[in-house]
């Protein structure tokens, strides 16, 4: 196939479509919409990455209260999603209230968990990052949620469950079929 | 739903599964399975960034040559994904042959493009850091590069050309439908 070349702009996908909640110094809380949100130390210990516009209210609280918690909503919240990234907190709108989303309240940090997001993870900031256009903000993963109904036997996650959303340049999509799993070149499933 | 609190592993989905090139100081490539690949600062400039575990070879090599390219494989790709995960550079194994893939010159950085891949990044290594278990390489993309059939009239990426693959977990997952775009809530599709 024939190679042209582009423009950059954005270019890894896919992404997952976060919201992430954070609160002010009186613990009123916010929901901001992000795609680039990622992981990075894996086991030990875990760390992942958030990497926010510095105009954001958002940015604001978390380089304030150091804390943040990711939430990985279902495709099935795309217009929710989509609301909580096309509305500033410092409107005074409460998101949760006007999308329909419940807040509850996180193990080992205050900004609160939404419910409604079968996967949450909670987050102390480490460290603050002016990277290009974004901040990055590292946190360390300080509590994990799931729902019941998405784990299996061992409280892995079971992917089928979780009904993913994935952000690409601009567009939500819903995953599809599950492929294989990590080391299938040995299994014989080579073609 | 009742939630769960679990333990933390790897927490964020879905990621990208790219595949990594790299050379070594006579120009012999490697290439790496990566699913820790990110946007960070998306326009000004754009800067992207991988997470590589100290002790891989692809780690040894963009360390000492400060490039990288990131090549967006195909879901129908999973089994050379696979493959190029699970030996390392380090045997001498050309991944380039022995698994089917072809290299072709990129435009600014020594590591080649892999053809099979229908978008290509090129990036100039911007700094090094440790984080937890992994060390983040920041990127600053110099070149990308993408297949003439997936794009539209405006050169912009057509996801739905691209047959995106994504990495949960463990598992190897193809994308599904767009559901919408951003900024779908504005615009009557609200349910």
């Amino acid at each position: 196939m024939k190679k042209k070349r582009i423009k950059p702009f954005r270019p890894i996908y896919p992404s997952p479509a976060a919201l992430i909640t954070s609160v002010d110094p009186d613990g009123k809380p916010n929901i901001l919409t992000l795609a680039e949100v990622f992981n990075i130390s894996i086991r030990k210990p875990v760390i992942i990455g958030i990497a926010i516009r510095p105009a954001t209210y958002s940015h604001k609280l978390i380089s304030q209260t150091r804390e943040y918690v990711v939430n990985l909503p279902k495709a099935s919240m795309k217009v929710q999603v989509d609301a909580c990234g096309s509305v500033s907190g410092r409107s005074g709108v409460d998101k949760f209230e006007a999308f329909g989303l419940t807040p509850v309240a996180s193990a080992e940090v205050r900004p609160p968990l939404v419910a409604e997001c079968p996967v949450n993870i909670e987050c102390k900031v480490l460290g603050i990052q002016t990277i290009g256009d974004h901040d990055l903000f590292l946190g360390e993963v300080v509590a994990v949620h799931a729902d019941e109904d998405v784990l299996d036997e061992r409280d892995s996650i079971i992917s089928a469950k979780v009904d993913m959303l994935a952000y690409i340049t601009g567009e939500y999509w819903d995953v599809g079929q599950m492929l294989g799993k990590h080391g299938l070149s040995n299994e014989g499933e080579a073609a």
